[in-house]
C-alpha cells in the first residue's frame, strides 16, 4: 500500500481490520517502527476525530507528527494547471507539493468539497494533484468524495461486534440536517461494505438523494425507510445533501430522523454514526443514550484504522 | 488527585508545593513517568503562559501532548441536555468527551466565561459536564469561576520567596482595565490562600466589587486600599467584574492603579500579577519593572505547578 | 553563535554551509544533542516553508518544539515603552518576552513589517526587544526586514549547485507581484552574497525599486534586466515594494516577469525562488517547470540551514 485514498488502495480488507485489531490489544508493539519518520498533518478544514486518532496513531508508532493548518496558519493553494496567480491563491500545490515531499515521509490531507460544481468536486483535483506532485505516500483524512479512515472503522467495528456465523445486514439511511453537508462518508461507507462483501448492505434515502453509482453498485436501494430497516443488525445514519441536485437540500423531512421507533423495526441493530452529530435532527437523545449505540466505540476505533494504515505505508516505503 | 479542578482536588497543598520545587531543581527526573501517555490540551479560548508551561511540563514528564484549538480547528460544542441541535453548535459534549476520553490518559481544557449569566458560569457546566463524560482525568487550564494551576503557581512562588518564621500579610487588590474580565482568578487566589491557612489574607476592592462569599469566606475584606496596603508583605493585583451586578464594569477609578506611592504603603511587599497585565492601567511602569515586581518569577514556576499536578495524576492512575 | 538574525551573527559562512551539507548527508547524526531542550517557534504571521523546516530539524535534533501561533492563539503585543495599554494590545514584550525565555532554550520568531513606516520597520524593535528581555538565543524565522535563515539556505543550494573553480555570476531580479511585500529576502540575500563574497553579483530593478544600502553594498546595479541577466550563472526572482517611496507598488510591468526569453540570456543559468511564488506573475511556468527551476531544491535544503544553525546555537549554549 503506496496511498490511502479509497478502498481499491487496499489489498485486503480483512487482513488491514485484523492488523488495527492487534493494534487495539497492543498500541505500543511497533513504536519502533517510525523512528526518524516525519508525517505532516495538512488541514484545509477543521477536523477533531480525524486530527486526534491521527496524531495518537503516530504516537503509537513513535513517528515525528507535525501538523499545519492550511487555512489558517498558511494561505490559499491554486490547483488549475497554467493559471495566471493574480488573484486569492498564493501558493501552486506544483510549488508546495515538492516541497512538503521533502519534508515528510508519509502526508496526509483533510480537504472539503465545496459543493458548488459536481465534476470539480468529482475529480478529487486537489488529492490527485498532491499524489503527482509531492512524490511520497497521501494519506487521506477526507476528501472531496470518499473518507477512508472513517470507513475502515466502520468495518473494522462491524467485525469486532458482529461475532455470528452469517452476514450481518447494515442499512445505511439518511437522515435530515440544516446545512448541505458532502456524500464523503455516504460514498466511502458503501464503497468499502461493497468491497469487503461481508454484509447484506440496504441504502435508504428520499428520493432525489441517490448516490453515485460507482460507489453504490451491489447495494440495494430502498426509498421505504421503515422497510429497509427491518431486521437490520446495524444501521448507519447520515446525512447527505442531494448529488443528482448537487449540494441541494431536497429534504428536511424530521420522519427521517432516526428514532426509537424505526430501532424497533430492526433486530434491535447497532446504531453506527460518523460524528460530530446533530442531535434530535439526525438521531434522537433516546436513540444515542441507549445500549445500541456504538457511535463512541467507532470514534475510538479511529485511532487503529489509522494506526494500521501508517504502519502499513510504513513497512511498505521502509 | 484525580481531576484538578479546585483546590479541594488537592490533598495536602505544602506537599504539592514541595513537589513543584523539586521538580524546579530537577526537571528531567520523572521523564520516565509518561511514557505512552497521551495528554490532550484543548483551548476554547487564548491562552500563552498556561498553554506553554503546561506543554514543557508534558515535555519534562515524557508524555505525548496534543493541543487542540476547539474554537479555531474544530467547532462549536452544546452543552445542554436534549438540545434539539438545529442552531450553530455542532457537536454535543455527550459525545465529543467520550471520545476524547479514548484519545487521551489525560485531558486539559481552557474555557471562559461568557459573564452574560451568572448562574450558567457558575455551574460550571462545561467542566462538569466534560468530567460526567469523558471518563478520564481532567485538568482545568482555567475555567468560567477558577484558575486552580494560576493559583497553586501563587503559593508556590510565595512559599518560594518569603522565609520568614511568621505568617505573611497577602493582600489581593482590584485594580482598573478596559474590559470586562471574569472574576477566576480573584476566585481561585482567594480559595487557594484561605484553604492553605499560612497567610494573613485582605482583599481590597471597590464598593460593588464584592466576590461570592464561596470563595473569600475567611479573607478580611477591606474597601479602603491603603489601609488594606499596610505593612503587605504581598500584593497581588487583578482585575475583574463585578460579580454581583455580573460582569458589568462598575469602577474606572484609575487610583486603584497600583504605583510606587501604593507600594510604599506596604512592608516592601512583593508584587504579583498572573499575566498579562496593562501596563499603566493596572499595575504602572515603576512598579513592574522594580525588584519588587516577581511576576515573571510567578510565570516562570507556571511549569512546576503544572508538571506537579501532572504527575501527581500519573502516579495515581498508573 | 548565541542569535541569528542577520548575516554578522554567523563567524563564517563556508563552515556553517558545509555543517548544513554534512546533516544533509546524515540526518540524525546529533539526535542527541538536542535532548531535554525546548524551542518555542512564534508566529506572528504565516508560514509554511519557514514553520515546517524549522520543526523538522527540530525533530533531527531531537529536541521538543512547541509552535505558538501568537496572532490567533493569543493577543496582540505591545512593543513601545511606556505605552499607557488602554488600547488593543494586551501585553507588553518586556513581560512576555522574559516568560518565552523561561520556558525555552532557544526562541524562533517570524514576523512581518506593515510597510507603513520605515523608520519603525527598519528598527527592527520586535526583535531586538525580544532579544533585550527574553535572555535566551532568538532565531529569525523572518523579521521586518531580513529573512536569514532563507539566504543561508540560498548560499546552500548555490554551493551545492556549482562545482566551477571561478566564482558565478549571481543575478538578483525584481519581479511584478499584485501585492506589496516586504524587502527582506532582497535584503537579506544581498547582504549574505555581499558576505560571503563567492559571487559575482548584480541587482536589476526598475528605478525607484532601490534597496538599502546598508544591504547591497559590494553589489552592481543595473537597471536594464537583459543586460544584468547576460552570463548569469544563476538568478533569483523576487519581487518587493519600493524602499525609497515605502511599500507602494510603483511598477507592474510585465517585462520583468521572468520568461524562457530572459533565460536565454543567462549562461543557462539556475533559476531560483524563495517561495511561495506568483505563476505566471513573477515567473512563467515554462521556466518554473524546467530544468533550470532550482525552486523545490531551495525550499527541500531550509530543513539543513535551520539543522546547522539550531545546532550551533545548541553547541555553544551547552
Amino acid at each position: 500500500m503506496k496511498n490511502f485514498i479509497a478502498v481499491n488502495d487496499v489489498p485486503d480488507i480483512n487482513a488491514l481490520v485484523k492488523k488495527a485489531l492487534v493494534y487495539k490489544s497492543d498500541p505500543f508493539k511497533d513504536k519502533a517502527l517510525g523512528a526518524n519518520k516525519r508525517i505532516g498533518l495538512l488541514f484545509l478544514n477543521p477536523s477533531l476525530r480525524t486530527r486526534l486518532s491521527t496524531q495518537v496513531a503516530t504516537c503509537n508508532l513513535g513517528m515525528d507528527a507535525i501538523v499545519f493548518n492550511m487555512d489558517k496558519e498558511g494561505w490559499k493553494l491554486e490547483f488549475e494547471d497554467g493559471a495566471i496567480m493574480s488573484g486569492s491563491s498564493v501558493e501552486h500545490i506544483k510549488d508546495a507539493a515538492p516541497v512538503l515531499g521533502a519534508y515528510f515521509d508519509i502526508l496526509c490531507i483533510r480537504t472539503f468539497p465545496l459543493l458548488l460544481n459536481k465534476e470539480e468536486d468529482y475529480s478529487e483535483l486537489l488529492i490527485n494533484q498532491l499524489i503527482k506532485y509531492a512524490g511520497i505516500p497521501i494519506v487521506s483524512l477526507e476528501s472531496s468524495t470518499l473518507h477512508p479512515l472513517q470507513s475502515f472503522t466502520d468495518i473494522i467495528t462491524i467485525s469486532e461486534v458482529f461475532n455470528e456465523k452469517r452476514k450481518p445486514k447494515v442499512v445505511l439511511t439518511w437522515a435530515p440536517h440544516i446545512k448541505p453537508l458532502p456524500q464523503c462518508v455516504a460514498n466511502s461507507f458503501s464503497q468499502w461494505i461493497n468491497a469487503w462483501g461481508n454484509a447484506d448492505f440496504v441504502i435508504t434515502h428520499p428520493h432525489n438523494y441517490g448516490l453515485d453509482e460507482k460507489f453504490t453498485k451491489g447495494a440495494s436501494i430502498e426509498y421505504n425507510q421503515l422497510k429497509a430497516l427491518q431486521d437490520a443488525d446495524f444501521v448507519y445514519v447520515k446525512n447527505w445533501s442531494s448529488y443528482t441536485n448537487y449540494g441541494k437540500i431536497l429534504s428536511e423531512d424530521s420522519n427521517w430522523m432516526l428514532t426509537q421507533a424505526h430501532l424497533n423495526a430492526t433486530n434491535n441493530a447497532k446504531v453506527m454514526h460518523c460524528l460530530p452529530v446533530r442531535r434530535n435532527v439526525e438521531l434522537s437523545d433516546e436513540v444515542l443514550d441507549s445500549a445500541n449505540s456504538i457511535v463512541s466505540l467507532q470514534a475510538a476505533n479511529r485511532v487503529w484504522a489509522a494506526q494500521a494504515v501508517l504502519s502499513e505505508i510504513l513497512t511498505n516505503t521502509n
